[in-house]
C-alpha cells in the first residue's frame, strides 16, 4: 500500500459508506431522488479533487456524470467508466445488516453496490485524487459514470453519440467484474452479453374459482410451467430453434488452458450449499458460466402468493427470463428467436405477450494489446504474481458499445470477489480489495504511459 | 314473490349489504377483527328475529355463530349451515367498485362473500324470519354459521364432536353452491374433495447473480416449472401414481343422463373469451367440472417480481397447488400420494419442502330421500319447473363431516350462478336468485314438515 492511500484510508471509506447509504435503485421509478443525489455525490467529488468541466449530463433516462483532467494533449488518455446505480435490495428481509447502512464484518463492507459498481468505480476516483496529490498523474483522465447500467445502459449509446468528441480517448478502464481471489489475481478478457425478457401469458378473461372451472379451462400458471420447462432438454441444452447457431466455438487447446485456472467444485457446491452442480452436459462449470448461453427465470409470479390458500385459477401468470450470451451471438436476434418460439409453443386456450427488457452484446478483449500488458504489469507489481486472464459469466453491455461507437478496446480490472454476492442479500466488498484496486489502478496509469510511448 | 318478502325486500337488502361491508376474511390474519364484527352481526340478527340460545361460540380459530328455534319437539328439526367468512378480495385493483362496498349494477349486487357466501347464508335468516312473523314456522330450527370455510373449516369438526347434542337434527340445509339459471332450476348432489397443498423449493442458499453463476447450478424456479409440468401428461391426465385408484367409475347410462342438462359450450368460452376449451382427454367440460378430479396450480412465485428487471438466481420458488377429488378419493390419501411423488422428481440441487394446507372429502347426495323430495317440491313450486339434479366442481368439506359425525345428511339448495365470479373480482349475486331463494327456503320447510310425518 502506498503512503497516501495508507494515511488517508478511513477518509475513503468514510466518504465511500456516504455513497452506500444513497438508495440509487434504478430498476425501481421511486428511487429517481436517490439517483439524482448518487449522481451529485460524484460530480461533487471529482470537482473537489480537481476535475476540470465536471457536469451532471441530463439525459433521457438517468443522468450520466462527466470529469476530465487533460495533463498534456500528447500524453495517452484513460477514460474510466463505472455506474453509480444499484440494484434493487430486496428481499431486504435476508439482508443481516440494512443495505443501505454500510456495516463493517471481518474486514468487508456489507450494502448494496459495495462491489457493484460503487466500491469499484470509487477506487477510480480515489486513485485519481492520489496521484493529483503526489503529482504522479502521468496520462490524461476522463471520467464517465452513468446512473443505468443496472436496466441496461438505455440511454448511454444515445449520449456517447452525442459527445463522441468530448469522449475520445486511447483506452477505456472499467472495474465492475470480479477476480480470482486477493492471492490469484486475475483480468477479465470476456463478458457474456445479455437478452432479458417478460411472458405474460393470459387464460380466463377473469379469475375463476378452481373448483367451477377446474379441470375445464388452461391454467395460465400451470401452462407457464410447460412452456418454460420445455425451453430446456434433460441435458441442460435450451432448445429454442437457433439458439446456439452462431455460438463462438473454442478449440480444445483453449479449454485446457482455461481449466488451469484454479478452482474447487467442492468448494463451489459448500459455498452455495448444493448437494450437486448442474448445467450444460459437456462442459465443466468455469465453462458453464463463460464460453456457454443460459437460460434462466429471475421472477415468476401469478394467483395467489398470501398467506394461507386461495382457490383460484388466475387470469394471467407472469415470467422474467433472461439468456446469457457468448460471442457471435447477438441479443436482437435470441430476442426475436426467443420471442418466436414462445409464441409457437404457448398451449390452446392461452394468449400470449413477449417483451423485450434490454440486451447486451458479448465481448472478448485482445490479449496481446498495450493496454493489456499495462493491466499484466500492473498487476505483477501490486500482487507479486501475474494475473490469469478469464472469461466473466457477468454482461456489461456497454463494452460491445465502447468498441463500435468509440473504436476503444476496454481493460477490466476487476477486484471484486464471487463471494461479494452482488444483486443478492448482503452483498459485500473486501476493504482490503478496495485499497489494493486504488495502489493497482495507480500503477497501470504508470506502466500504460510508459508502454503507450 | 310471497308479500312479506316483497314487502321488507328493501330492508332485506339494507341489512346485507350491511354484512357485506365487513370484510371478514378468513385467509389472513390481519383481518381478524372483522371476522368477529360479523360473527356479532349474525348473532344480533338472530336474535332480533326471536332465535333462542344465541351464541358466539370460540372454537381454536374463528367462532361459530349458533341459535334456534324448537317450535315443537316432535316436529323434524332442520339445521341451517353456512359461512360468513369470505375469500380474500385480491387482486383488489380488478374490480369495477370496492369489493367491500356492496354495489347494485343491472339487478345484481357486486361485492366479496355477495355469492359465497353471505347472501345465500343470509336468506336463510330472512325466511327464518318470514315464517316467525308470519307463523308458518313448520319445523324446528337451528343455525350453525362459522367463519373458517374459506380455510376449510379447519376447527369445525372438534366444535361439532363436543356440541354432539345441542346439533341434533332431522337434515342440514346449506345454501353455498349454485344452479344452472332462474329458468333452469338445479340441486347440486354431488360436491369434489379438496387437497391444497404448497411446494418450496430451495437451491442454493442465497440469492444468486445470473451472469456469475447462471448455467452452473440449478435454479429452483427453472426447476420448479420442470416438476409442475410433469405432473400432467399430454392427454391432460394427472401423473401422480395411485392418483386415479379409487376413482368412482360413472356408468355410460349415468353420463348420458347428466349430459342431458343444457349447456352451450359456444357460450361458456365466449363468457371467458376463451378460443378453446381445455382438459382430460375423453370427457365433457361438465364432467371435468364434476365428475373427473384435477391438479391446478392456485399461486406461483419466486424470485424478482417488481418493476423493471433484475438478473437474480433465486434461493426459493413456491407453489400453491390444489387438487379436486370425486367420490372414493380421500383428501388424506391424495396429499400423502402428492408428497410423495413431488419429493421423488424434485431434481439434483433442489431441496424440497411440501406442505398440506386443508383438505375435505368429496360427496353424493342420495335423491330418493325425504328431504331430496321435499326441496325438489320446493323448487317445481317456486320456479314451476322441476329442479335438475347436478354434481358441482366446488368443495364444502364440511358436507362430509356431517354425514360422518353427526350421521346426518345435506340438501344444497343453491341459488348462485356460475356468472357470480365467487373467488374472482367483481363477485355479484342478483337481486332476483336472493329473493327467490328466500321463497323457495320457506317452501322446502313447508313441504319437509309434510313428508317428514
Amino acid at each position: 500500500m502506498t503512503p497516501y492511500i495508507d494515511q488517508n484510508k478511513d477518509r475513503f471509506l468514510a466518504e465511500l459508506f456516504d455513497l452506500l447509504k444513497i438508495p440509487s435503485v434504478s430498476t425501481d421509478v421511486e428511487y429517481q431522488p436517490d439517483i439524482k443525489k448518487a449522481a451529485a455525490f460524484i460530480a461533487h467529488q471529482l470537482n473537489e479533487i480537481g476535475a476540470d468541466k465536471v457536469e451532471i449530463c441530463q439525459t433521457a433516462g438517468n443522468p450520466v456524470v462527466y470529469g476530465e483532467k487533460i495533463i498534456d494533449p500528447k500524453l495517452p488518455t484513460v477514460m474510466v467508466y463505472g455506474h453509480y446505480d444499484v440494484q434493487p435490495a430486496d428481499p431486504v428481509e435476508l439482508w443481516d445488516s440494512p443495505p443501505f447502512e454500510p456495516t463493517i464484518k471481518n474486514g468487508n463492507i456489507y450494502a448494496r453496490g459495495a462491489s457493484d459498481d460503487k466500491g469499484q468505480m470509487y477506487m477510480h476516483i480515489k486513485a485519481f485524487e492520489s496521484m493529483m496529490k503526489n503529482n504522479t498523474l502521468s496520462c490524461n483522465v476522463k471520467f464517465m459514470i452513468e446512473g443505468e447500467e443496472e436496466i441496461g445502459s438505455v440511454n448511454l449509446g444515445e449520449f456517447i453519440k452525442e459527445r463522441k468528441d468530448d469522449l475520445s480517448a486511447d483506452v477505456i478502464l472499467i472495474s465492475d467484474t470480479g477476480m480470482i481471489s486477493l492471492d490469484t489475481p486475475s483480468i477479465t478478457i470476456g463478458l457474456r452479453g445479455l437478452s432479458y425478457m417478460e411472458v405474460e401469458l393470459t387464460g380466463p378473461n377473469r379469475d375463476l374459482h378452481s373448483g367451477m372451472y377446474g379441470g375445464a379451462v388452461q391454467n395460465p400458471l400451470n401452462a407457464l410451467t410447460e412452456v418454460i420447462a420445455s425451453l430446456k432438454d434433460k441435458d441442460g441444452h435450451i432448445t429454442i430453434p437457433g439458439f446456439y447457431e452462431k455460438v463462438e466455438v473454442i478449440s480444445d487447446a483453449d479449454r485446457a488452458k482455461m481449466a488451469k485456472a484454479p478452482f474447487s467444485l467442492e468448494a463451489y457446491k459448500a459455498a452455495l450449499d448444493l448437494e450437486k452442480e448442474f448445467g450444460e452436459k459437456g462442459y465443466s462449470t468455469n465453462e458453464r458460466t463463460s464460453i456457454r448461453p443460459t437460460l434462466d427465470v429471475n421472477g415468476l409470479w401469478g394467483g395467489y402468493t398470501g398467506e394461507g390458500a386461495k382457490t383460484v385459477i388466475p387470469s394471467k401468470a407472469y415470467a422474467k427470463i433472461s439468456m446469457r450470451l457468448v460471442p457471435h451471438q447477438t441479443w436482437e436476434e435470441i430476442s426475436e428467436l426467443f420471442t418466436k418460439h414462445i409464441e409457437s409453443i404457448v398451449p390452446d386456450g392461452i394468449r400470449v405477450k413477449v417483451t423485450t427488457h434490454h440486451g447486451g452484446m458479448p465481448v472478448v478483449i485482445p490479449t496481446n494489446s498495450v493496454e493489456f500488458e499495462a493491466a499484466n504489469a500492473a498487476y505483477a507489481e501490486a500482487f507479486g504474481k501475474e494475473p490469469i486472464p478469464v472469461r466473466s459469466g457477468g454482461s456489461i453491455p456497454i463494452v460491445a458499445l465502447f468498441k463500435e461507437e468509440l473504436g476503444l478496446d476496454s481493460v477490466m480490472m476487476g477486484f471484486g470477489l464471487d463471494s461479494d454476492a452482488i444483486h443478492s442479500p448482503n452483498e459485500k466488498f473486501g476493504i482490503a480489495n478496495f485499497l489494493k484496486g486504488i495502489e493497482t489502478i495507480e500503477l497501470f496509469y504508470k506502466h500504460y504511459a510508459v508502454l503507450k510511448k
